[in-house]
């Protein structure tokens, strides 16, 4: 695969104390690639997750949720190129497996080792392989973020991570996070996997409270094409090393910066996904105000973002806002025809329901043609807003999803 | 347009009395064909209607949605490539003005006329040339019923009717309907118009009971791409000509026959619109079974009939259950991976959560050449059925609807 005409640069990231990564070769696949990654956490590290809402969601998922609940976390172990969703009894035990190998290696519980696994579903997780990539792993000199990264990927065309700090009460500390999702060859599902690591001192629930706000704004306001995949999950590990105060809650000083800090990650770390949407040729940010609420403006910008007909007017450079008002109106949230303005690249095309009679099309074309769209939609109903973001939809995502077989 | 390889032949329509179609020019684009189409029916025709949920829908649905309550029916006017969709105040006008020319004419109240439209929208319907073609199609000779399909196309790649005929206390009555819904070269919304009519002497009521259960089981289970027009409206007008004993309600002698006249001519109209989808190389019919309610079993049917991996896995004649696994979960509806089944031209795949061991992929493999595809998909939890249509996406949807500009 090409890499994505909306690639970033893997940005300068700090290690971070007491999360060490560790990647190695399980050979889930024919691939001559590292394929498992391993990353030790100091003892005491907090935890928190997000986890998709698909109900057929891998064993992988169903045991992080309840792992999630403990709030302690000393090893992360990641396997690509095998989702092993929907493979039954045979996909948890390999799972089991994996766990009891790394607590054992540690000397900690099972329940203190995450597993995650991405690629093709159907297939339980060899547990041959994933025992010697473990072993392997484990033996392994410690590696950067971005050969995490890498490792992680699967039909992914380029490397994602963000970083971000924050001074709490005198004390710096750091972030470091890596994601993967989207862009294909072999037909799999457009899994999202993302890992956040910092030696902040964060107590579990606080971390979970920072994470499900940052996911609310962040990962869920994406969308590549509306396809809810049965592995995604984005954990968080903080590993206490940078020595700050505990922060407990909100009221903790500098708990605001903190949050602040996750949800700037997790906002880099979303965008990265759009930006490897399968076949995306532009980036298009999607800002919705004057809903009756922050989750309807959600819902109405999803619905515009995952409209196939308003992907394929953006692929096709056209500001065809007749599309948009068909998928606000479908969205199933209150909006009034008569009070629907929409924009694009800041110009406004019709106000309160009208076509705006002059309306100059040559700044609106001129945007269009860029790699970066902005569209304005506002209902004329309330104080929601929300932004979401997605790629365009073009013949590189039939070719990718269409072409090939399993 | 080449015609969809799905299209089938216009069928042999008998005309029905009190129904007398007729077809003009009013030039709403700068094509040289028919574009609007007059329907003069019957003193006493009763009138039903389903219109599109879609709240930023025509004045055209607002008005058609009132005059449905009255329950009378003396002249349908269509006008095909402007829909008069978001053009506020001035869009109503136009329809006014067609309804009033249309009752000076015959005599009625202008509530008695009903209009559609369809094709671009945000571009107020020409009062001068709806003028213009509406005299123009009062005075034109009567029409065939193919005429009246070809003229509410607008991107349709081929004429869409189907008749049906019942028998009630003795007498024969007739049913010929004709619509139109997606292929499209201008970047419209895929739009659909249906109209039925019928010799058959019903009450509004028991017309509109028939509609709206046929409605729940035929145009509420196709899509092509997600995308809900702002415009899709369904009417039924039943002249009462054929003289049987009126139809007042579901016990009235041969009402079973004339609802299930009324179910097979909506079934085949909207899998007509399925088979003229845009860029379609593949008819799909998804069986699902053992949900825990027939509506919950549509929607599951509906989310993997709208899941573009699923979509493209068809049109790559790839038999990726794992991707309907991935489309039931995300459904939002009851479902137990463990439980759930999938299989492929009479073939299971996966059964109760695992592979099969002995699935045969050849036969599969050869059902997935073919044209029209049939996926079964049992959830293993209750009684709820439901079957859903859709077609395949391909490189033709997207060369339909990003290669060229409004």
């Amino acid at each position: 695969m090409d890499t994505s005409p909306l690639a970033r640069p893997f940005p300068a990231m700090p290690p971070i104390e007491g999360a060490v990564p560790r990647v190695a070769r399980a050979r889930y696949k024919t691939w001559d690639r590292c394929d498992l990654t391993y990353v030790e956490l100091a003892e005491g590290t907090s935890v928190a997750g997000v986890f998709t809402r698909n109900v057929c969601c891998s064993s992988e998922v169903e045991l992080g949720r309840e792992q999630v609940k403990l709030g302690r976390a000393r090893a992360l172990v990641v396997n690509a190129g095998n989702s092993n969703a929907f493979t039954g009894y045979r996909g948890r035990e390999a799972v089991e497996q994996i766990m009891a190998q790394v607590a054992a290696h540690l000397g900690c519980e099972p329940s203190d080792v995450f597993v995650s696994s991405t690629g093709v579903i159907g297939v339980p997780l060899p547990k041959d392989k994933a025992q010697e990539g473990v072993a392997n792993a484990l033996a392994a000199e410690p590696c950067t973020w971005e050969a995490v990264a890498e490792t992680i990927g699967t039909t992914d065309t380029f490397a994602k991570g963000a970083t971000a700090s924050a001074m709490i009460g005198g004390t710096r500390i750091e972030i470091s996070a890596v994601i993967k999702g989207s862009g294909m060859i072999a037909p799999d599902m457009a899994t999202m996997l993302g890992y956040i690591f910092t030696d902040a001192n964060v107590s579990p629930a606080f971390l979970q409270q920072c994470l499900s706000a940052a996911n609310e704004a962040t990962f869920s306001c994406i969308t590549v094409d509306s396809d809810t995949s049965t592995s995604d999950t984005v954990l968080a590990f903080a590993t206490g090393k940078a020595g700050n105060e505990e922060l407990t809650g909100p009221d903790s000083p500098g708990a605001d910066a903190f949050a602040a800090a996750i949800h700037d990650v997790c906002r880099q770390l979303s965008q990265l996904v759009v930006r490897d949407g399968e076949g995306a040729q532009k980036f298009i940010e999607i800002a919705v105000s004057g809903a009756v609420s922050d989750e309807s403006a959600r819902r109405v910008g999803l619905a515009i973002a995952n409209s196939p007909l308003v992907k394929t007017a953006i692929a096709g450079e056209d500001a065809n806002w007749g599309r948009v008002v068909m998928a606000v109106g479908k969205a199933g949230e209150p909006a009034d025809r008569d009070k629907l303005s929409i924009g694009f690249g800041g110009v406004w095309a019709a106000k309160n329901g009208l076509p705006l009679a002059d309306y100059d099309e040559a700044p609106v074309a001129a945007h269009l043609k860029g790699q970066d769209i902005r569209m304005d939609v506002d209902l004329g109903l309330g104080d929601g807003t929300a932004t979401v973001w997605t790629c365009d939809l073009t013949h590189g995502y039939i070719s990718i999803n269409a072409d090939y077989r399993t």
